[in-house]
């Protein structure tokens, strides 16, 4: 864990239906606009207790942490924001349209409680193109497919870096590392780490991930699940 | 212009035919496959004839001319190797899509000759999805919508870049700006500085690019067409 000595992390994990009104109640503003023109709410958000600011979006948050706490490693080195937000750009646009397919109704062991489940299927299922959560489903035979198509868009990242380097910026790591690794963490936390799932994962790319993964584990504020 | 005293600079422009004997006879490498498995060559290339050394790929150039002139000014600032080819991806895979329909035959001033035309028709077009050159004509109603397009992939930038910024990096050029500026230089070029086109570009997401173009001219090192 990095040393946080000074800040108390308390980390809230909630369900679909709890994420508007929560961000509504903490002040966190929306962060884009639903297909109604009507202000969309998301997570990741923040809130600090010790400036009372609240903030949503991960590069903002990023962006925050970086004014506010400027001794501590900063996620955007000077003159890099907008190559960051290309990079998590590129890769959310390449990887979302598979992320729905591999979660969720996916993976048994974190299904929805039934008050998310309704939430989904009034509320989330047109923004991925769905009238259900249950159309998310995946038969088993199109399992190594779809994993092959995620295996692909790392594989995108895999090329953009230089060989042997951890980090996206090779010597320090940026925010950019996080957008990945956190997408690591969620198929780790769903499935397990002895799953076949996080263990092909760590197998792509002769291992890059699984040393991103690894070196990634200090600055993590929240318990592994 | 550039103040490039100890270098001189000769541009050679080639027809499609033309690409792949030159790339093979100067021996710049291919830069990917093609669909059947064979070697694809592709233009930009430099041949530096202090070094004997010949390279293609816009990327590779830059890599290679920050390397071998570390007294010019750097295209990739060390660190952000992966994040500027993240933001050449990004901006190529929104863009490319929309090119083929900009370009060539809605170009009165600029159609191809007629053994460029026969190549493309046998070679290119299956690239592009399409089976002749000619399928490529936008019609006149379609055009002001293609164009809104572009407009989009310059707004997903925009959006990305810092206001007031002319740079991408903030302070200082990079490879990301001349990658934009070349679409632009292309436009300008292909359509002419008094067209509606090359102004629509200069007047969109508030004259951003066309202040861009400014700054850029002066390391431009071909004269502007």
């Amino acid at each position: 864990m990095y040393d946080c000595t000074n800040f108390v992390i308390k980390t809230v994990w909630l369900e679909y239906p709890d994420v508007e009104p929560t961000m509504k109640k903490i002040g966190a503003p929306p962060t884009s606009k639903k297909a109604d023109g009507s202000p969309s709410y998301t997570i990741p958000a923040i809130y600090d207790d010790s400036t009372g600011t609240a903030i949503a979006d991960s590069a903002l948050i990023a962006e925050y942490l970086d004014e506010t706490y400027p001794s501590t490693p900063r996620l955007i080195p000077p003159g890099t924001h907008a190559l960051q937000g290309a990079f998590r750009e590129l890769f959310y646009s390449k990887l979302m349209p598979l992320v729905a397919r591999l979660v969720v109704v996916n993976v048994p062991s974190m299904l929805p409680t039934p008050r998310s489940i309704e939430y989904f299927n009034k509320r989330r299922s047109e923004d991925l193109g769905v009238s259900t959560l249950e159309a998310l489903r995946v038969p088993p035979e199109e399992k190594d497919g779809e994993w092959d198509k995620v295996k692909d868009v790392f594989g995108i990242v895999n090329a953009l870096m230089k060989d042997g380097d951890t980090w996206v910026m090779g010597d320090t790591p940026s925010f950019a590392d996080f957008v990945l690794a956190s997408w690591g963490a969620t198929v780790r936390s769903m499935y397990g780490k002895e799953s076949a799932e996080w263990k092909r994962i760590m197998s792509w790319d002769e291992g890059r991930w699984e040393r991103l993964m690894m070196a990634v584990e200090k600055y993590s504020a929240v318990p592994t699940l």
